[in-house]
């Protein structure tokens, strides 16, 4: 559901951020200021993310996996879960906390169920078994669910959704994550943004797929508007006090420094607006994913500063849920797909708002700039080449292979 | 989630609105209005309930379900799902589009997974049923999964989690509903506040349970504003031109006639706030209730004008989508419990915003509601009164009996 705009963690880029008044924040179908010499073939990125990953001790076949997903984000126009966070997976690595290799602990609950103990090691990784498992168990019975605790960031919910679409499934993934949203009433960021994406397959080559973190924006917004010193409207975001903080830059230094406030869940702050339905669906998520996963919830999760008993690691500890679900139990699959499009039609040829000329539907968007990409090349913020080309050279490998 | 307002359809009111001037939007627990003369036994309540439907031709046994449910949403503090809507129910009845004692068609597809074709029944009865055939599935091998097509209206959705609460089961329940909500960036009513509830069981009597319309607000809301003649915030609706509006009675007018504009999906008008989001989540409800199911989806909902070929009725065609997960199967009951438990305090005890005091868990309010009402007895709002008083008299049962 995101803009192509080059949102990456404050974290990541430190006193480059207020050098990067270049930044914009357009799609790449109208953007200007991408040319060749920072587009890149997918396979080339991903070849890219597979080299510094094997440079870091990631064996190739988990390698690929990561890179397939991250690469994934960034040609749908999600940079924020693209390639921009390999540094973070890289200190993650370092620092101990994502152990790549790591073997992860599988256990059967009957037909229709599975939980995995990722260990530690890549969200990717055990994601990409998990919804594998899922889809497995969905062929079998009809349904599948499976939980993932113990794991790390996992790049977009999206993904593999996708997987399931691809196998004419219908899929359910959510995760929770590191702490940024507030309680309604509350001041302190108790939640993560905790996504749900939800898909469909369609007859038409136009499979639904809802992907959205359950806050009201994400964290990646707050921090374009705080480079271009966008002052951001009322309801996004609360300020220490938990009241309404239009300031960007003010949130996102509390937030780093959990001195209060955060992003506020969809709906805004308070009742008005419905904010309690965000705060109940980011609940909703973090039930599923922390609270029965046997994993961290709340602001637990990515709590890794913590202590901890000799021998043990502050790790992440993020959890996940996939559900996959056979259409066929239903219907044919053939049916089930017409119905799927004809919906889709009835909304997008449904009358437009005066100053509105299109209805999009979930995917629509990010399929588009996919097949662009695919075509054209991804396009790479400058400032994330830079960076990029530094990792390249602090391990060693040969840096990332742009078109011009 | 809503508040005891005394939220009723136009339809329902007619020309008795304007007079209803005495009507009050406050919780109960506050209210100056509500006196012995209008509180009743829950157990008189549903008595009266099963009486009215009895002369109507519902079997004791199905009516009892149908009360239950109703009774429930007045004691939960949702007046608007609650012995309000008994009028409508009758008038689908008389109409022939709710056929009292249908007889389900139900078909197992699996160890988890049944799809029910409700025939036109009441929705309550087909709902039960539904639930308590995911639960079975559940128990069995995990997870359960039940569709219901050709259905009418529910209740409120949180009434079928309740029951997988009670047998410690996690709950999930969603349907379809007449189109009120416009999609992001269009202007016609296509969607439903199609709702979804969710709910965890928790070790100290406090189960979690989310029970939200996925729209900004319910219509019930509007029709408050609309009698007491307020204006409501921009983002709540939106009129025949797709335009942000602050007339409820517009919007109420234009809805009933089908002359464009309606409420708006979560997240409000346009992308700012992520109303697409909320239109997502409402898409994402009808593709599990209506596409999945078989049953009429978006703007085909409850289109009960429509031509139909000779020998058929133009019923509501309401979809519903049931899903049943066994805790047991990740980890003990009894961690589970403390788990949902832990997280819930963790979140009521994080700092308050400046202007607040109490953060509140979903389900909370509602059950003390509930707590009070069961007794202190059922506040029902002056006019329902008049009106179930005016349904008793039509068909010659005995009234319904209050305290005082």
């Amino acid at each position: 559901m995101s803009d192509h705009s080059p949102q990456f963690g404050r974290e990541l880029w430190g006193q480059d951020l207020k050098e990067a008044e270049d930044l914009h924040e357009v799609m790449c179908e109208s953007c200007r200021q991408c040319d060749l010499s920072n587009k890149l073939k997918r396979e080339d990125l991903e070849a890219f993310v597979v080299r510094v990953l094997d440079a870091h001790g990631v064996a190739e076949a988990e390698g690929q996996i990561v890179a397939r997903n991250l690469v994934s984000a960034d040609m749908r126009g999600i940079a924020s879960h693209g390639v921009a966070r390999l540094g973070r997976y890289l200190g993650g690595i370092k620092a101990g906390y994502i152990i790549p290799g790591a073997r992860f602990d599988i256990q059967d609950r009957g037909p229709a169920i599975a939980v995995i103990d990722a260990k530690n090691g890549l969200g990717q990784s055990a994601s990409e078994k998990a919804m594998d498992l899922a889809m497995d168990k969905a062929k079998g019975c009809g349904v599948g669910v499976v939980t993932v605790k113990n794991s790390n960031h996992y790049g977009i919910a999206g993904y593999y959704v996708l997987k399931a679409l691809e196998k004419r499934l219908i899929g359910i993934c959510m995760t929770n994550a590191a702490p940024l949203v507030i309680p309604t009433f509350g001041k302190d960021a108790i939640l993560g943004t905790n996504p749900i994406a939800f898909g469909m397959p369609s007859a038409t080559g136009d499979d639904f797929l809802l992907d959205m973190a359950t806050s009201v924006v994400p964290r990646g917004k707050l921090e374009v508007y705080d480079r271009n010193r966008k002052q951001m409207p009322v309801g996004w975001a609360a300020d220490e006090t938990g009241f309404d903080c239009q300031n960007p830059g003010q949130v996102l230094n509390n937030l780093l420094n959990r001195l209060g406030g955060g992003i506020l869940p969809l709906g805004g702050r308070g009742e008005e607006f419905s904010g309690h339905k965000g705060f109940g669906m980011a609940m909703m998520v973090d039930m599923l994913c922390g609270v029965l996963s046997g994993s961290a919830f709340g602001n637990d999760v990515n709590n890794i500063k913590r202590e901890v008993p000799e021998g043990e690691i502050a790790a992440p500890r993020v959890g996940h849920f996939f559900l996959a679900l056979d259409p066929e139990r239903f219907m044919s699959s053939g049916e089930l797909q017409q119905r799927v499009s004809d919906f889709q039609t009835m909304l997008r040829e449904s009358p437009k708002a005066l100053d509105q000329t299109t209805i999009f539907i979930h995917g629509e968007k990010e399929r588009i700039r996919a097949t662009m990409h695919e075509r054209d090349g991804v396009p790479i913020a400058e400032n994330v080449l830079r960076t990029l080309r530094q990792i390249a050279s602090d391990c060693g490998v040969a840096p990332p292979k742009t078109l011009g």
